[in-house]
């Protein structure tokens, strides 16, 4: 397959949120064009993004709502669900666990780390917080492909070389730092204040 | 001045992080290879970012970290400080009100805006909640630039319209919707769901 940028996933992802609620009201077919208005985009871009993966919809009749969703859900790997465990039961990582987007797609936060004793043995939205000093062991029991990671920076590092080590092959990475992984790892990295700044950029660069 | 991809303007946040800490630990000068390997890319990645702004540093002497960061400061438009509203005090509202890296920023949440009766009224963090039908006459009297959009995706486009309308230029938007706004407001959407639709993407597509 050819190397399918970020933003083109991201796009994938929002049509599918849409094909979704379209099929849910009853829709059968949809047009790009109508993909592009709810995408912020363009219909050339949308028939552009779902050529990558092949042959879809017919020419004048649009696609259809539920075969198109089917399709975007296996390109998104999301025929499957997904084990999650979170490190780092602070607020963010409290917010995530209850964040109801996350089981909706079949990502399922399994097991909640904290180094703090008084976190540890607590009940997140039904998960018990765990010592992180057993990760390694807990991950050869459970194996798990993704981690949130909700450390502050300074851990974080280590944190992600030890999930590395006990085959997490994907993190989505809250701490502000940029983090070091084999290549065979994905790391995606949400850092909050930075999102502020690109706003502050644009605001003071106008 | 040239138009700058979002990806530079995130490294450039990252880098600003690094020279902040090397400041802080007294080391003086840096090498734009020291910085690429913080900031997880090359040297002549670094020079290239740093470049679009003008000339920096002296060859061989590497960047002062005191200045280089006062200069980043700057093209990231943090030489003030801003009001920042959040409508929506759900649990992602709830974390990210509480998230310190906002303030040491200079972002500062003034007012946070909820619809629910119950919630209007209780003091978050410091701040009072406030009924949201009042936004526009507050805006009026306290014209903020930035505004965190945390409602649930069927109120988010209505809410920015009314933000717009009342002189928001910047949005942070978390409501999983492609928002429409007038070509002066910037808008940036993190979505937490989508961020593991990417991971769960790069799993199948290995």
């Amino acid at each position: 397959m050819r190397k399918i940028a970020d933003s083109t996933v991201r796009r994938l992802s929002l049509y599918l949120r849409f094909l979704e609620r379209f099929d849910a009201q009853g829709t059968t077919t949809i047009s790009s064009a109508e993909l592009a208005r709810h995408g912020g985009t363009t219909s050339a871009q949308v028939r552009k993004d779902l050529s990558f993966f092949g042959s879809f919809g017919k020419r004048g009749l649009g696609y259809s709502a539920a075969e198109l969703a089917v399709r975007i859900r296996g390109i998104l790997g999301l025929k499957r669900s997904y084990r999650v465990v979170l490190v780092g039961a602070g607020r963010i990582g409290g917010a995530l666990v209850q964040y109801p987007g996350f089981r909706q797609r079949g990502f399922h936060v399994t097991a909640i780390y904290d180094k703090d004793a008084k976190k540890v043995g607590t009940r997140w939205n039904g998960v018990v917080v765990r010592d992180v000093r057993h990760i390694e062991r807990d991950l050869q029991r459970e194996p798990t492909d993704i981690a949130i990671l909700v450390t502050p920076a300074d851990a974080a590092q280590e944190v992600a070389d030890r999930l590395v080590h006990a085959g997490v092959k994907a993190i989505l990475n809250f701490a502000p730092v940029q983090l070091a992984v084999p290549n065979d790892v994905v790391v995606k990295s949400v850092n909050m204040a930075l999102e502020l700044e690109t706003l502050s950029f644009a605001l003071a660069n106008r």
